[in-house]
């Protein structure tokens, strides 16, 4: 009998181990796709990519019949050569090439010039072509950081003694939603897909205590704005025995530190090809709605128009005047207004028109939206009747209630959201490898 | 201005600061659920529930007036009291409870005896009150394990240079899948849910070379078996620039031995909870899916009746002369008939019949689906007329491959079903919080 063992003889080897000095001079092989070539006459040079990377080799005249198999830009192939030192390539090395085969051969050039450093494409044509558009450097580094976010996430949570959990997307129609929720037939019986794990995070606060889910919302909305998608990744946590919803915001602030440390330490290549600068999270300033509205009214000489709503316009202003006033990308926005939060938002009991939750702006946008729930049953049946809902599709919800919860709140994090806004793109589409909006739902 | 700087002033310690030495005899404080009470007359055991475990408090009936505000089952308290050691408790020591306040009541008596040490309920009650039935503490033990197979997952494939992606589940409808699919309007197009991220995850191994995605598939089969669920979390990965198919089976391999690991010594609180011993994971047999049909013939006296299927009787039985003859829970059977695989699946060169490609079988059922793919423009195009298949709605995918793509192969593991077989379940329900079948869509 003969037995898998868990290694795997790898035939290329990865960059680091390439560019080792011990290699210098050796024979080496590697393999990659043919992501440019410059014929120079003399020597051509052929970069590969790779992974990690992109690699220099050169082909001289001499060595090799080029004309007997011809490399174009798209083709994998197979080199063997020789390492040495070359200030112009990258990482400072370049492998002259012994002999190279062909691995795959493209049967259409690329529709895209992906080796150019910024693709010189629009929007629309780089959706069309996703997935030869993100062959490029620049546009493939965007995933690895949107990468090292989700990471951040768990491994942060992980830390602080929060459980992994995993909840259904298609369930019954619930009193929560209504219009945004995309419908489906469910086996003869209608179903929706989840806007939100709101519902169940909560359920298993009483279970875990403290519980994260990282995976696809589905939102039904009609806006076909530079803002939303309408399927996207949400980043959602819940936490028991909370003291107030300022908790949440130290959590999230918390990932927040812990996620730039991560890019700094982990993707500092990528963070070079995109010289991106991360924002300082060690102190992020907070302030009330209400507050903040006056704040943006005065200053940049604003009318408010309504008290109880905040315009992407006034958003916007609000992290200008944060970025102005104390050098700071970020900002809490608390105590949204009742009338704009879910039935399960704990009012202030101070003043109920407000809730105790938050908005996280980063430059402007909202990126995050959290805070304490109700946690007692009673108080949840008054909510529901007040905002004019009925107990119906519930049941299962409510009945946790009953039981017994703690005090808890938690939040959602747009994952390309967030991701958009540490790249500096304007477009939510640049920060999803295959978006859906009102008019695409291919590729 | 004021600011949020990332640390939470915990009012509550978890249970290994709590029990610290230096603890000991001093005054502390502890929130949690009541999740037992046991009245001996002159003093009351109240058991709290915290996230970490169980803590046995002890009230003396002279200490407080216990009518005034009884404690029940499924309340939240908070304790101020001493600890002590107490060999016959938990973790060997006991809160002396000096003084208790009531965070939540509960409106109504548990519906489930919680606090059995087994749930005496049937998997339909089970599912009926999941979230509080899962407040005992094995069926959450259940979920912790399955937590760490999904980090074992993604820990591992990362250090391994494979990066996350997430890739859409509402997709327009494509040639495969077919009947399996779940169908829904998008803004007055029909549209499908994902049966699998597979086309993506390919298309994807162009930009990064290594790729994996941990999220939900859905799947509309009528089957109402132990086995099956209509939506699950799908494991998956796929890989480039392999040898082979068995370089899939030697990183799953890897994967499994990662995650042993990390059970071992990450949650071996819950291993014991759970009575669990850990699968070997070493070494996998191997063997090819026309050779195990005549060994467990041979064997176990079965005719073969179809050479080209595999009933789930059969891989019940080739499970078992794994563990019999070579003491392995796990077997990889390779080279499954073209007739049963996808369109992209390759075929064995030597003989077309079957292709390069396996299932991983776990205690004798399937926990994976893998294999090599065809990266040859022409190749899939020829195959896709064999299957008697159109190019309809494969258009994204097929452009890749005529741009280039490298020899590559993955494999999706059902998370569940993983996690089953690991606790020694006999139903899949039993290793999914929430799950839908074709009865069942909510809680």
């Amino acid at each position: 009998m003969e037995f898998v063992t868990g290694t795997i003889d790898e035939r290329s080897i990865g960059l680091k181990e390439l560019f080792n000095n011990n290699n210098q001079g050796n024979n080496v092989f590697i393999e990659g796709a043919v992501h440019s070539i410059r014929n120079m006459g003399e020597i051509t040079f052929i970069i590969l990519r790779k992974r990690d990377g992109l690699v220099q080799t050169v082909l001289e005249e001499n060595k090799l019949n080029s004309q007997s198999d011809k490399v174009r830009e798209g083709d994998y192939i197979r080199v063997k050569g020789t390492v040495r030192d070359e200030e112009r390539a990258p990482h400072g090395k370049e492998i002259c090439i012994e002999s190279y085969e062909h691995i795959t051969r493209i049967t259409e050039s690329l529709p895209i010039a992906i080796d150019k450093w910024k693709l010189n494409t629009s929007l629309e044509t780089k959706l069309n072509h996703r997935a030869i558009a993100l062959r490029n450097i620049r546009e493939r580094a965007k995933f690895r950081i949107q990468e090292a976010i989700g990471r951040g996430f768990r491994e942060y949570l992980q830390k602080e003694g929060f459980t992994e959990i995993h909840t259904p997307k298609v369930g019954a129609k619930s009193a929560e939603g209504g219009a945004n929720m995309f419908k489906l037939t469910y086996f003869h019986r209608p179903a929706v897909l989840q806007q939100s794990p709101q519902l169940y995070k909560q359920m298993m606060v009483g279970v875990f205590d403290r519980v994260f889910e990282v995976g696809p919302v589905f939102r039904a909305e009609k806006h076909n704005t530079r803002r939303h998608l309408n399927e996207y990744t949400s980043m959602d946590f819940e936490m028991g025995y909370i003291q107030s919803f300022m908790d949440i915001c130290q959590m999230e602030t918390g990932f927040l530190q812990y996620t730039m440390e991560l890019l700094a330490n982990e993707y500092a290549d990528e963070l070079r090809i995109l010289k991106l600068e991360l924002p300082k999270v060690d102190k992020i300033p907070y302030v009330r709605f209400d507050e903040a509205k006056k704040l943006v009214s005065e200053k940049y000489g604003k009318t408010i128009k309504n008290p109880f709503d905040l315009e992407p316009e006034e958003e916007e202003l609000i992290g200008k005047y944060f970025k102005e006033e104390y050098d700071s990308d970020f900002v809490f926005v608390t105590h949204y207004p009742s009338k704009k939060r879910p039935f399960y938002a704990l009012d202030d009991p101070s003043d109920d028109r407000y809730t105790l939750s938050f908005d996280l702006l980063y430059k402007g946008l909202e990126i995050t939206t959290g805070g304490q729930r109700i946690h007692e049953y009673d108080m949840l049946l008054e909510k529901i009747e007040k905002k004019g809902m009925t107990e119906e599709g519930l049941e299962d919800y409510l009945d946790v209630f009953k039981y017994g919860m703690p005090p808890h709140g938690g939040l959602g994090i747009g994952l390309e959201r967030l991701t958009m806004q540490l790249l500096g793109e304007d477009n939510v589409r640049e920060a999803c490898l295959f978006p859906r909006d009102l008019s695409r739902l291919t590729p």
